[in-house]
Order: structure tokens, then C-alpha cells, then sequence
């Protein structure tokens, strides 16, 4: 029996790479990074993935044309001045085999040296640059930076892994499609290789063109000097900038970049320069795309893309993705929010790719395929919480990536598929059937990138640990409730129940500035008193300026001090216990500045400052959560406050008894997952009939209904 | 023997008050609010000090004049508008017997409506007044605030001992005697008082004419809406509204005094306005009291001044005092800092009150004298902290108030006193030998107020001991170091080694706004390049909108992160202990986003993230705490670090080896004072001899040089 699944194939592993596609019931081989298929591989009667990362392994092209390496803009650090002349050599502190300066005619236009104590732009007159330095005409006991482009010559994970793992293979650079002549050979590239690799029936890209943004130190102390998996810093180029200006009409500067040195983070509101300039690039990412997926389809291929390092400009959000022509998309998952943003693209087939991968150590160093690693037990945990979300929402393919030989040597992880592939089956069959229940309330979270942004923030769980609003996304993933993603700027869907802004103050995901606007209150405001609950986490809406720190405090009941209220009294409260609202296990970090704006607000949990609030508000409610994190009892605690905050009952028909356990009801199925490791029962009722189940850990039950 | 100590008297207590006077050597008898003294006291041959609140006791006269009550802004609740038109009665949520509506001709220009969802103020046409509630053309969903004058009809501390002590005296109005005619009923009758009172050789005034700013709520759940000690909310009327006009050529509006219902606290940083309306009280404030005190000189009394509760217009550190002519000034003292408070004022006599006044309960409502109390324990560990601080600078007097009948029975009380006096008069006299030895560095305090409020912030510890800064002063009031204040507009004094700014993001203490100036940080930069050191406390110099959060972070070599840089690296760093720099029992609280600049300053302390550093900058030094809390070795910690990073050395001579002993050189003898309640040993130098003690809990000792 085959299955839609992907299995790594491994040149000189041949027939464990069968055996396994046999077990497993594989329907594709693909190769990886690293690996190869032989002949008897590509020719056992399997389709094959082959997978190309446009931009690595052009070095000799490039080398030629060194116009088309990738560039970015650079900011040093602020330098004090001690006397009228300062100066400063521009690459000091950065890497130096990432980055070398770029002096060009076109490229110096674009350079700025900035008072960074007066926050001024210094005109250019009064600087100058010569071999490396700038010299800036300066006053006394000010702090100066000059902000530059600067090549880059090592592709960053041709880069990392040399510096961290000791590869020695050929160090590799990247090539920009930008300037002129590089797609032109970027597409004969591709003619080329589409003709000399008839047995791939699939083209996988590894991202499209540009890198995440990475910007590396001279100092080991401090490598890693920025970091953001949705930035565009690293997408500019001068002949990009120039069309920029006939485009739009305004010149961006060095300073949109680098914003005194603290750069683009997605995590932060983002500029109207930003915005546009993501608008630009990723038109001339899709449509540079466009042109190789024609390629490949002329060829009698398919093209899919998969959605991880680099991924800029592809945005399967923003509302173009389509327009690229893409036949699948592969996304890895680590947690549940990943399989519902691979799940709702538009684009033929979605398929998932497990962790572990295939490699030695993980990505946090621990050992994986290598010895202490335990890689059965870790694809269980992922599995567990990947599960809950795949039962929201259907992803029709599945896979592994790296090196099979690895597994040899670890049962555990070959039996461990053995199970996911047979659940990952069962739901995709229950899909079938028709979809899944889903309760009111329907939850619209808002925040300034909108839909562009569904179900991430820019990275894996790891990276984005410290901001709440991921916590959020994760335990949504596996809620039986339909979840959309709205901005500053959209009207309020009609069916949306449940508004949630959550996130720190000045985030992209709190919004920051966007609610230095009044109309945005009013129409909150008034959807609220017309019915709707909106739910703040942590800072919602919180902006400096007003008589309240939080705009929607009013709504809320609960305001933060950040000291401008240190002389108010402060309301007494009691804390009034909803009976089954929180779990046992469940606790939330209080915040020290919460207050209660009038003292109406409903506590729900406290420690020293309220933690958990609801207020009614019209017809409607605010429901305030200090802080958010998964944990005991988390997801189970933000459904059962998000149900009673819209309908006033802590739970409801489809809803399981038990904290651990979920359910999903399905045309043809009650479907309980225990999401612990250890046996639980649970019960839930649907329809008038009722349901119950033992499972084991980690177990997963289908009920016919 | 007769020493300077005034006794509070009691009428039908006369034995009890002799006997006291004459085991305590008290010069002087006074009376206090509710007691009386009788002819058998006033005829004993000692001086008699008599207590005047010149505004309160008037009621009759005010009820004749009722436009001479005294006034101020309030701010409604924020209401918002579910239609086109809004009606808010503006004493909802006011206490309705402290505050009614001043709808007199001239009070109604100083209304002002606002929209606080745009923070825009409403035209006038837009609303009106009547009947208690202001009817406004309203935006739907907006939110509306109304500003308005407020009689204030009760005497906030008879209000208070009415409402929680359940008095039931006269409820006393407060007198304002800026109005037409007020002044010239207020001279009249300290002319008959002085007249009426010929064995009262000093008038006590207790405060001038303004109480702090308190304001109360209807809900008892939210009683005290906003109280600051150091405001200047209470002080206003039309009248003077008008003559600051007049004086300032502008007009100053609610909004000046409400600010968003956020009010004026002292510890935010001041408005123009703000200083404006303070200057403008204040030399009202002066020479209304001048001439009252006047009249108090020519009847041949003193005039003394306790600075407490309203002392609001008196500011002894305004460079004014002087002018009022008062010969004395008192002040009650919990702690070190309020010695100092006291013993710096240019005013021939410093008189300080000690805890526990002879009252039942003490401020936080613990028992004193009566069951339960402990006032001999009370009285010494309140006279620990404030030894200290006398000995490093002189106070001539000393005082009890309150209800002398009240220590019969607390004999425990009474001892402490004999001890405490006994140690008062070996520190007086060692003042009288000459000043005691200040070490390296002298240290500045720099803050937005600067030197008007030298030694405080506003109010006793307890009621301000959420800021970092009163922590410090405190630490400070007993360590060996000369201090002064200075503000963001002062030069920095010659002398200076150690500049501390200390505080959290937005106060007058941290300086908000003052930072947004770059010849501010240009001078603070030179000062330290040039071999000052500046200390950054908690969250110096903090202002957004720049490339570090903190403005001096590249001198302190740390900065704060509240997100801007949540995709940067964060530099490693391995902790410096320096040897006996941090007593054992000392701990700092960390923070969670204090971040190094370039990776150079040493790191002292780090809980997660660094929380004491020192930063090389040029010939002088960056010194950082992430907080300061008083507690075990706290002063002690402070006292090394600012040594350490002055000097480079952790002790001195003069400087006790025990964090619990502190040492004190005078002309005549080496002091040293036990601060814990054990035995604890010590040993110091000075110019080349040894000093050692042992001294029992609390105790003290000279030893001749």
C-alpha cells in the first residue's frame, strides 16, 4: 500500500531506502542537502523530488559577476566623538568574511552617517569615505554611525555550518537575481538542468532568492548580531533601490533599514517604508518565479516550494502566492501553528515535514541520530502537538528530510512512524468525510501585519518563545474554533465573535502606533458594546500619549501603569472563581502594574495585580489575560475563558472533560486525543449521545458516532 | 541640666509633664492638635511652643465668605458616548462631602470638555452646564472627560480623622487666603492670637496654607483617588489663575493640572506649566506667610515652621526660605534622608520630631501606645536610622508630639528615650568640635527638580518607597560622602566625582523628556571622558525615540531592551567578582532586559541578565545598577561601589571593615554606631592608628583620636 508520503532517499543505502519506502509506504523519493539518488533508487517506480536552492552553487558565475552578489545595508556601532574629527572604520565589529564593503558609484548615494545623540542626518559634505574609513566632521562628545551597503560573500548557511559544524566543502555565495544579466542565466540555468535530470518528476525549491536576514559579528562573544526569519534587509541592491524610486515615487534611504541601528525586526511595528518595500521586492520575487516555474513546467515537472530558511518574498499570505505557479508547498513542523500555516495556502497540495530531521544533532545542539538521542521519543512529542492541529485542518502529504542511514540503529524511531504515519492517515481519511466541527466563538487576532501573517510570527516555536502572541497561535492550532487574522486596517469580518490583540507594547503583534488612531477605538468600541468580546493579552493596544496606556482600557476595565498613575489609589477586588474555568494545573504570570480602570472589571485570578479580568462592556465583554504561555492546562484555560467570555459557559457540546484530552468531531467520528504521556479518560458529549474513552498515553481514539 | 528638647505639655497631666521635662531636660513645652496646656504647665519657667494651622479653625468666617474656601481642578471618569449627545454628572465617583461643582462666573471659563480617544479638546460651544451634569455633542464611541473647578468643603486631615478615626469634632472648612478680603481677615486674627496668647513664645506653624494634593472617591473600594505630598493641585482659584495671567502672559488651562486625569505628580517629570504654577504659588505662599510671620515678631514671639503634611509653597530648598523669616524649622523623621531634609535648610534653628508620635497607632494603623505596641523597640529602631544621618550633619533640637499621658504604662518607652537623648546630645557635641570627615567622591544627584528637592522625594519612605531613588537617599543620608542635587539645567559643580541618576523611565527622577537633548548628553558625556564617574540606576536617562533606550548607555556600557531589539545578539559575559566589594547578604534585584552596549563593561553581578557594571569610558567610569532596594548591606554595597569606582579602591580610612557598623571621624573621636540589633565588632584607620570596638545591638561608642 502506498501512501502520500516523502522519504529521503541515500545514495549507497539503497536497499534500506526501499526497505523503508516499502514499511512506510512511500509514494516519493526525494533527495536532500548532501545526499544523492542513485540509479537504482530513481528508477524503482517512485516519483522523485529533487531539490535546488536558486541561489547556492552559482560560485563560478558569480565570481564572474560580482555586480550580482547579495547585498544589505550595514549601521556600525555609535562611535563618540572626543574631539572635531571622527573616525571610523565601517566593518569593525562585523564579520568579515560575510561582509566586505560595497564603495560602487551606484551604492555610495545610499550611504548615511548619522548624529545619533541629536538623532540628525549629517549632510554629506561633511564626511568622507577612503579605504574602509569614514571621517566625519563631528561635535565634541557626540555619538556618530554610518550606515552603508555592504556586499555579502558567503551564503549564511553554507556559512553557519562551516563555522559550527567544520564543513570544509567549497564555501558558497549567493547569487542575486537583481542586477542586470543574472536572471537571464538563472533561467538557462534552470533550462539546463531541467534537461539534464529527466527522472525528477518534482522540482523542490529551497526557498526562493533571498536569505532571512543574518547578520553576523567579528566577535564570537557576541556571532549573532541580528537575526529575523521575515526580514527584507537583506533583499536590497541599488539597482533594486533605483526602481524602487520610479515605483513609488520616493527614494527609500539607508536609514529605513537600519533605523538606528535596530533594524527591521518583524517583531516591531512596521514603517510605511518597510511595508512598501516588502510590496515591491515581493512582486519582483514573484514574478522572477514565475518565470523558473515555467521553466520547470515546460519541461513536464512540477514546482514545489518549501517554506522555511529563506522565504522571503514568497508570502503565502499575502493574498499573490498563486501567482508564482507553485504546485505544492512543503513546510517543516515543529508545532501545531506550522501544519495550519502550511494547511490553509491556497495551492494544490500541502505537505509536511516531521522532526526530527534525519541529522545527527537538532537544531538546539541536542543529540538526535547520534548517541544519547532518543529520536523515537522526540517525533512522538512533536507528533503530539502537531496532531491536535492537523485534526482542525487537512494537510494532504507527509515526510522526513536528511540522511536515512541515520535511523539505522534507532527502532524506537522506526516504529514511532510507524504509528504517526498510521494516525496521520486516520485523520486525513476522517478530512474526508467532511470537516470538522467548530464551536463559536469565531477568533479574529488582530494585529499590524493582518492575514499577511497567519499562524507565525517569523520563525520555529523556539525562536519566537518570548513573544505571547505565539503561545497563542500554538494552543489555537488544536481549538475547535474557526481563527482568521485581521490588521489595523481591515473591517471586522462579520462573523468574527472574538477579537484577540496580545502581545508587548510597541510590537507588531500589540500594534503600537496603529492605535494612535481614534477611529480604530470607535469601531472596536462599538462592536464590542454590540455583542463582541475583545480580548487583550499581556499589552493589548497599549501606546504612550493617552489617559490611558492601554487605548482599549475602557473596554478591558484594566489599564498598566507605567508610573504616570503611581499617586492613584488603586480598586480593591476580590477574586471571583468561575467554577471549571481554569485548570488546576493551570497558572498565569502576574504582571506589578495592572489596575482596574472603575473597579467593575470581574476577577477572575490575581497575584498582588489582577491576572485575569473580564468587563462587561454594552452588550459585550473585555477579557484581559496579564501574560500567556503554554503550559499545563494553558490551551484548555484560553478555551474555556474564550467560550465563556462569548457565550457565558465554560464548556460545550464536543468538549472534552478532561484537560489533557482534546476532541474533534467529525462527520463520521468523535476523534479524543490525549495529549499527555500518561492513560486519561475523558468524556464528551454531541448531539444527545454521549462519548468516553481510556487512552493511553499519547494515545488517539476514534468514536463512531 | 536643661538640654534642647521640647516636651509636648498636657492639661490635667501637669505632674506627669514636669516630671518628664525635668528627667528629659526639656527647655521647651509645647501643645499639640487636641491637647491644651495649663496655667500650672505655662508657669514652669519653660519656653512655650503653641501649634497654628493658619487655615483651618475658621470655619464661621468662611461660612460668611464662602468664596474663600479652597478650590481645585478635578477630572471626570472618562465616559463613553453610545449616541450623539453625552450627558456626564461630574461628581460621579467624588466624594461628595470633600468636593462640589464651582459653577461661578469666574470658574466657568477654566472648564474644559476633552476627547480622550483623540485627546482633543472640545469647543465650548459643544457642551453645556447645568444642574450638576455636562451635556456634550459627542462623536458615538468615543470617550469624553470634563475639567472642572471643585470647592473643596472639608479639610482633608480633619476629613480623614472623621472618616477613619471617627471623629466627631466640628468638621473643619480650609480657609484660601488668596481671595479679596481673605488675607485681611487671616492678619487680624494672628494679631488678636498673638494678643491673646502672652506666654506663647513661639508660634509653630503647622503648614502654611495649602495641603498636599488628596483627593477622594465615593467608593470606599477606591477611596483615595490621588494623594501626593509634593503637589501644587490644591492651591488654585480663578483669582490667581487670573494674576498668573497677568504675571506669565499666558493662561493656564485645566488640562495643565489634570493632565489626562493623570494629575500632577511629583515624581512625573514637571510641565513649564507645572514649574510656572509653582513659582507663582510659591512667592505667594512667601510673602503671605512673611506677613504673618510679621506679626508674630512684632509681638515679640518666633515664628517656627513644621514641614509636614502641607507644606506645599514653603519649599525650603527653593533659594527662597530665608524670605519668610522663619527662625526655626521642624521636621518629623522616620528616616535619615528626612534628617538631612531638615539639617540642610538655611534657617537658624532645625528642630527634628521623633517616631512614634505618642498616639495610639502609628501611621500604618499598627498599635503604638496602646495593646499590642512596642514604642521603646519602635522609637529606637526609627532613632537607628536617623542616628546616622545626624552624624554627618548637625541638628540642634529635638522634639516628642502627641499625647504625653499616653506613655504611662510603656516604660520600655521611656528608657529608649533616656538612651536616644544621651546619644543626641555626644553627636551635638561632636558637631561642636568641628564638621566630620567627608571621603572621596563627593557625589551629585541629578534630577529634574535638582536642588528644590534635595533629600526627598515626596513624603515619608514608606509612602515612596516604590522609587529606586528614595532608597538611595537614604543610603546616602548616613554614608560619608558630601551631597548634593542637581537639575538637567544646572552646570555640573566643580567638585563633583560621582554623578547617580536614578530612577524608572518617565520620572522627575530617571528625567524623561529632560533627556531629549543632546547638549545634555554631550556634557555628561565630556564629564565623564574626562575622569567623572556617572552612575545609572534602575532606569537612567531612559527616553524612547533614540538608538538606545537609555541615553547614556555608551558611557554605562549597558542598555535596556523593551523589544526595539529583540532579534539582536545578546553579548556573553562572565561575572567579575571584585573582592569585598558586595557584602555577603547583599542581593539586587535583576532585570529582565538590561543588555550590554559593545560587550566591554565588567559585569559585578548578573542574575540572567547583568545587574551591576562598570564601564570604562575614557578617564572616568560608567557605574550600573539594575535596581536599589534598602535591606541587609545595601548601604554598604553602595557606599564600595561608588568608592570603588571613584577611587578604584573598595575601602578608606575612616571606613568600618563590619557592613553592620558605620564609622564617623570628627575633630574629637572616632564614632562608631552598631546599625543591627547583635553584637557585632569592627575596626577602621585613621591617619595611620587603628580603631576597634565591640559594640552591643544598636549601640555606639567614642573613641578619642
Amino acid at each position: 500500500m502506498k501512501r502520500k508520503f516523502t522519504l529521503p532517499g541515500e545514495a549507497g543505502h539503497e536497499s534500506l531506502t526501499l526497505e523503508l519506502a516499502k514499511r512506510w509506504g512511500a509514494d516519493v523519493i526525494r533527495d536532500s542537502d548532501g545526499t544523492a539518488l542513485s540509479d537504482e533508487i530513481l528508477s524503482a517506480g517512485y516519483e522523485i523530488y529533487s531539490t535546488i536552492c536558486p541561489i547556492r552553487e552559482h560560485n563560478p558565475w558569480i565570481r564572474q559577476n560580482l555586480h550580482a552578489r547579495q547585498q544589505n545595508f550595514l549601521s556600525t556601532t555609535p562611535v563618540t566623538a572626543t574631539g572635531s574629527q571622527l573616525t571610523i572604520r565601517i566593518l569593525d565589529g562585523f564579520f568579515e568574511e560575510q561582509f566586505s564593503v560595497n564603495d560602487s558609484e551606484n551604492a555610495l548615494p545610499y550611504w548615511q552617517v548619522y548624529d545619533r545623540t541629536a538623532d540628525e542626518l549629517i549632510p554629506a559634505e561633511s564626511w568622507k569615505y577612503a579605504d574602509g574609513t569614514v571621517t566625519i566632521n563631528a561635535i565634541p562628545f557626540r555619538q556618530y554611525t554610518v550606515s552603508f551597503l555592504a556586499w555579502r560573500n558567503w551564503e549564511e548557511i553554507s556559512m553557519y555550518n562551516h563555522t559550527t559544524n567544520n564543513w570544509d566543502k567549497e564555501k558558497l555565495m549567493q547569487f542575486n537575481p537583481y542586477p542586470p544579466g543574472a536572471m537571464d542565466y538563472l533561467k538557462q540555468w534552470f533550462v539546463n538542468w531541467c534537461e539534464t535530470h529527466p527522472n525528477s518528476d518534482v522540482v523542490r525549491f529551497t526557498s526562493l532568492f533571498y536569505n532571512f536576514a543574518w547578520i553576523w559579528g567579528s566577535n564570537t562573544r557576541n556571532r549573532h548580531l541580528f537575526t529575523d526569519w521575515a526580514s527584507y534587509d537583506f533583499t536590497v541592491c541599488p539597482e533594486a533601490l533605483d526602481d524602487f524610486y520610479e515605483a513609488y515615487g520616493y527614494r527609500l534611504t539607508a536609514e529605513d533599514f537600519v533605523r538606528q541601528g535596530k533594524y527591521n525586526a518583524t517583531h516591531r511595528v512596521p514603517s510605511k517604508q518597510k511595508r512598501d518595500w516588502m510590496e515591491f521586492i515581493g512582486k519582483y520575487v514573484r514574478s522572477a518565479t514565475r518565470e523558473l516555474v515555467d521553466i520547470i513546467h515546460g519541461a513536464g515537472k512540477k514546482a514545489y516550494v518549501f517554506y522555511d530558511d529563506s522565504w522571503v518574498g514568497m508570502e503565502p499570505y499575502s493574498g499573490h502566492f498563486h501567482e508564482m505557479g507553485f504546485d505544492g508547498l512543503i513546510k517543516c513542523v515543529f508545532s501545531g501553528y506550522e501544519a495550519r500555516l502550511c494547511a490553509h495556502v491556497h495551492v494544490p497540495v500541502h505537505e509536511i515535514r516531521f522532526h526530527p530531521y534525519l541529522f545527527p544533532v537538532g537544531l538546539g545542539g541536542a543529540p538526535t541520530f547520534s548517541p544519547g538521542g532518543k529520536p523515537g521519543l522526540d517525533a512522538l512529542n512533536y507528533w503530539v502537538s502537531v496532531r491536535r492541529a492537523l485534526l482542525r485542518k487537512k494537510i494532504e502529504r507527509s515526510g522526513l528530510g536528511g540522511y536515512l542511514s541515520l535511523t539505522q540503529g534507532y527502532p524506537d524511531f522506526i516504529e514511532a512512524m510507524d504509528k504517526i504515519l498510521a494516525e496521520f492517515d486516520l485523520i486525513s481519511n476522517l478530512h474526508d468525510s467532511g470537516a470538522p466541527a467548530t464551536l463559536k466563538p469565531k477568533v479574529a487576532i488582530l494585529h499590524a501585519w493582518g492575514a499577511l501573517r497567519s499562524w507565525t510570527l517569523s520563525g520555529h516555536f523556539h525562536e519566537t518563545d518570548g513573544h505571547m502572541l505565539i503561545h497563542v497561535l500554538e494552543a489555537l492550532s488544536g481549538l475547535p474554533f474557526d481563527v482568521t487574522f485581521i490588521s489595523f486596517e481591515d473591517d471586522i469580518p462579520e462573523d468574527v465573535d472574538i477579537i484577540i490583540n496580545a502581545g508587548e507594547a510597541g510590537s507588531a503583534w500589540s500594534g503600537g502606533e496603529y492605535w494612535n488612531n481614534p477611529a480604530l477605538i470607535e469601531k472596536l468600541t462599538e462592536w464590542t458594546a454590540n455583542g463582541g468580546v475583545f480580548v487583550g493579552i499581556g499589552e493589548p493596544s497599549a501606546l504612550p500619549g493617552y489617559n490611558t496606556y492601554l487605548r482599549m482600557a475602557h473596554v478591558l476595565g484594566v489599564d498598566l501603569d507605567n508610573g504616570e498613575k503611581t499617586c492613584h489609589g488603586r480598586w480593591a477586588y476580590d477574586v471571583d472563581k468561575v467554577e471549571d474555568i481554569l485548570p488546576d494545573n493551570f497558572t498565569i504570570q502576574a504582571r506589578d502594574n495592572v489596575i482596574l480602570t472603575d473597579g467593575n472589571a470581574h476577577v477572575l485570578a490575581a497575584d498582588k495585580t489582577p491576572s485575569i479580568t473580564i468587563n462587561k462592556f454594552g452588550k459585550g465583554a473585555g477579557l484581559y489575560l496579564a501574560n500567556f504561555a503554554l503550559g499545563d492546562g494553558a490551551s484548555k484555560a484560553l478555551m474555556n475563558l474564550l467560550m465563556y467570555a462569548a457565550t457565558g459557559n465554560t464548556t460545550a457540546e464536543g468538549v472534552s472533560d478532561n484537560p489533557n484530552v482534546e476532541v474533534a468531531v467529525f462527520p463520521r467520528g468523535v476523534v479524543f486525543i490525549n495529549n499527555s504521556d500518561e492513560q486519561q479518560e475523558a468524556r464528551c458529549n454531541w448531539e444527545g449521545s454521549a462519548f468516553s474513552v481510556r487512552l493511553p498515553g499519547y494515545g488517539m481514539e476514534v468514536l463512531r458516532k
